[in-house]
């Protein structure tokens, strides 16, 4: 019954298996054949022969690369108001695009509308006075566990576009996106007009390894420095490879998210019967949002469950809490089940 | 054959076991308990019971976050001409203390006088014109493979002290110089002076894991900040804890390190025997820099040995070319006599 | 009828005959007796003999400098949603914050409430994935043309200091917000519990100088460094002196600050006879906000006015428009009645 | 007998006449005729109708934007080891650019030699774990007085274009060296090879006034968002303007510097009349540094005389001690005859 990130999970046996074949000699710094495996694997992936691809350890990392590389320091990047670039990376894009501030655009459900976006674009710029455009980053799975269609990205990479800038998609849960979805990893990305993307594996059953992807190669160089100087290029490259080879082979990436997303739609369905409860936003990927009567999620709790909960631990019995459920890879009915007893009391 | 690094080898199987014991549910960031007791265990290590310890998965961002913590951005870290953070890092020391400079010191064979340093840090500083003095760091093993001793160590914390800055020390061979020395942790930092470290992992049997450490734990939290806003605080730490603690228990970091030391010192004794060669600097690690007619040169290359060369491929069969070899924990005597052969013709 | 910006009009004539006797020999960098009485000056002024002074020629390096003495590249600013820091300094603050972010705080009129701001830093920091609680920074004169009472600083300073953070305040308009209330310089500041000042100047009858102004001493050197890496130290220092220096001479700052007030408070009075007129916010200082018809602003426009406009040139006669009208220590009366008589048409 | 520093002087007559007719409504931050005057002044001197001209306050500040504007984070600036940019500006440089590192180059007189140039900028680059080459900045009148000819900066420049790096000339003493050189603006910048020109009037009798030049006005608008970002944008510019717009004007720039010149070839002269006193260097503009018999010395500082010493303030009388002596505009014959009359004895 652990629900509390797709981080707290193990990884899965096929990565494990690839890191531990990857122990041999080779040369270092990504000079070696698995990577070279895992470069062409995520360009096969993305139907992108020509994108530059860069692994990094974290999505913190990926994403302030990215961003860096698509901006000056004295732009703004567009994100969403709760995006994880503004809230939880500790000021990670501030610091690697050298001091661009972030604007905040609404939205309901974690999700930018077009029309919120273009009235922030409008806003910001103009005279020297000002910070000028930058980047749009927006998030699929989004931070509220909600998905973007395909065609909502594409909207979003037109007001982008119209202005001059480009997009970046924060892809932490990419996987769990395209498995919502249903569609290929390029009809979300570069189809719709997306120029950069965070590939994150670290939540769907690797150990840490995200791949920022470039659909123009042109900025290669600048991201592979940048990465050095943020001290982000492993000298044992081929364990990060090893890991996202394993990831892009056989599907496998879609199969965990897939599996991640069912146990969260039988969490969701479940949460139907449990009385008082409710879910919040429209969960589409491996992460919900529900308010429970604090005497089910104390129930919960004592019997082992793990979750983030928002607000007070201590109030009325009756009080609804808000709590964040996510699946992981190797969530199982059982837990789902289990869980759904407890809080039903 | 492999001396091209000590990162171009394998994983000790104690520490891959390590990773693979992990691979279970836990709380993300360093909330668990494999955490709890990696830290533990460097603490032990050193006996340094108030440490703050942070872990890191490269050299390169340990030197930085840790210079970072110790420096003004309009200040000079005070370091050897040939340093690692100099010239190895892609500026990453720039990055991540916001621009300080850094100050070449001069020194034989990889490492600084006291005098040298006494000199150059007399002559930073003063008006406001100039950059001010900042900390001093110094590499032991040092890039050249040479060994600052314990006595060594003190005079330059002495001088550094005396101007009121701080010493880091750059451990990526710290277990080499550890058992070259044949001395404790403690000896060669806090007892000699040193106010932080960083103990390497990667190039000693590891996958890519490094620890922060600061005997004074005042600059805890802001290392815990900086290293987020780095993007380097793993949301599966466990995995780089794992790692570490393999690494400390049972004396597996000095027991690799004095077999990396034994096969060094084997290839250096065995170069004697090669004609016109010579061992350049006075080699006290896992490292030699060494001086092979280019014909002997190219008879190990040919039959597979790899190594760094230091000059043009091409050239007289008689000239001498500058090779860098290093051994790590795997090398065996037969890879290092396999070598001496071919070098003899 | 210049009421574009009160950094549109002439130098005081005191002011320009006291940088015309500075022109003379004298050692550089404010190490001369006109620095030295232009300090002193201030702090006397302020009444605050430990005060350390930075003399700096733009509002911009003030508050960019103050703040970045302030704060760590960790944390965050917190400021009203409309500040000058956020919208009209080119991201200056993250610049020498070394990407700080600034958390913007609602409120009517241009001015945070102390209630607004308690949420905003209740809303920062915790764990090491946010950015933390950094400085407060209140502007007054507000950029909405409003005063912050004493009492009001105070509050905001109460809910700074209660989270352990510091509180600068920008003083463009320093001197109109003191005439508006009739208070000190020290009331308004240290005795309200305001730790750092940006002591305007520019736009109050001077050529280019603002003083920053820490009542705590400790960070002094700190600013020294920061300003000259900043490129703000200049070398003929005297120059800046001698303005500051006639500026808080015989109450020349106040007098002219009076004087634009009740320029200000005159045509906010005539904008009543206005048909269709009306003034926004509650004009305290040198500023004022107005909606006026359309064709009463084409008119004045017309007959040589100027002032900025907020929105579309073209458009229904009868439409009000946004007009941002300032008065400085120059503007006479004919000025304000000649151009009330071109709106009242 | 003030020979400090050519900062330590009064503002010649026509610059502040210049100020002091500018003393009336104008719209801010260049949008004015004097600003339109002086830009186009520029472009004007220097036969580059073209080019992109921003005026700030400082050396520091003009030399720091225009190497942000030429150098990535990642890269190295190429300055001889005791530039300016190195020693003297608190580590401006490496704040505007986000951390460049500087790489220095030896050359005798404060003059770097293409050769060496050429050996560190091959010495640079490379690989991803090393910084890569960026621009070269020359600085002329050098930082020992010493003159670059027009040949010496093209055989510079080439070096700098056959590694595609660009080439900024730190012109604080542009006008001696042009005075020296008896060449035209033109010939000593874009015609010879250089990219971008601090080109100096704070030193020769201006206020506080420098121009960044770009030839290649590609980068004008970043320089613009730098400046402001940098809070070096005026509001109240035209006083800049004012400065710069008389310095250009019937080459006062150049009679100043001829002036300056003058004086110091004569001093430079009376020292050979000197017993024991010997000159360093080859002084060629308006700088001189000459070692000096203590007893010298201490008669011409007893008796008024005003300039730096390099070392200890007491010792044997015979000792020589090392002096640099500078001429500003305003240093007549009878002062240099004066100083010449007491060092003499």
């Amino acid at each position: 019954m652990i629900f509390a990130s797709d981080n707290a999970g193990p990884i899965h046996p096929s990565v494990m298996e690839a890191v531990m074949a990857a122990n041999t000699y080779a040369m270092p710094y990504g000079n070696d054949p698995i990577s070279d495996a895992a470069r062409d694997g995520i360009r096969t992936l993305f139907a992108a022969p020509e994108a530059s691809v860069h692994l990094v350890a974290t999505g913190t990392a990926a994403n302030a690369l990215a961003l860096a590389a698509l901006c000056n320091p004295w732009e703004a990047v567009f994100c969403h108001r709760v995006a994880h670039v503004e809230e939880d990376e500790g000021g990670a894009p501030e610091f690697y695009t050298g001091g661009a501030k972030l604007r905040l655009v609404d939205g309901a459900d974690g999700k930018m509308t077009p029309d919120a976006l273009r009235t922030a674009m409008t806003a910001t710029g103009g005279s020297v006075h000002s910070v000028q455009r930058g980047p749009v980053t927006i998030t699929n799975i989004t931070e509220l566990g909600t998905v973007y269609s395909v065609d909502e990205i594409t909207a979003l990479c037109d007001v982008a576009h119209a202005f001059g800038s480009q997009v970046h998609l924060d892809g932490a849960r990419f996987a769990n996106a395209c498995a919502a979805l249903g569609c290929t990893p390029a009809q979300m990305t570069w189809e719709a007009g997306v120029d950069a993307v965070t590939f994150g594996g670290t939540k769907n059953g690797c150990m840490g390894v995200e791949a920022v992807i470039f659909f123009n190669p042109a900025k290669a160089w600048e991201l592979e420095m940048r990465r050095k100087r943020g001290g982000h290029l492993w000298s044992k490259y081929k364990f990060l490879s090893a890991q996202m080879q394993a990831y892009v082979t056989d599907d496998l990436w879609l199969t965990m998210a897939q599996a991640a997303n069912a146990r969260c739609a039988e969490l969701a369905a479940g949460l139907r019967d449990v009385p008082g409860a409710r879910v919040a936003h429209d969960p589409a990927g491996n992460m919900i949002f529900a308010d429970l009567p604090r005497a089910a999620h104390a129930r919960a709790i004592a019997a082992g469950a793990r979750y983030y909960l928002f607000g007070a631990d201590e109030g009325p019995d009756d009080e609804l809490v808000r709590c964040r459920l996510v699946c992981d890879w190797s969530c199982t009915s059982d837990a789902v089940q289990q869980a759904l007893t407890l809080w039903r009391g």
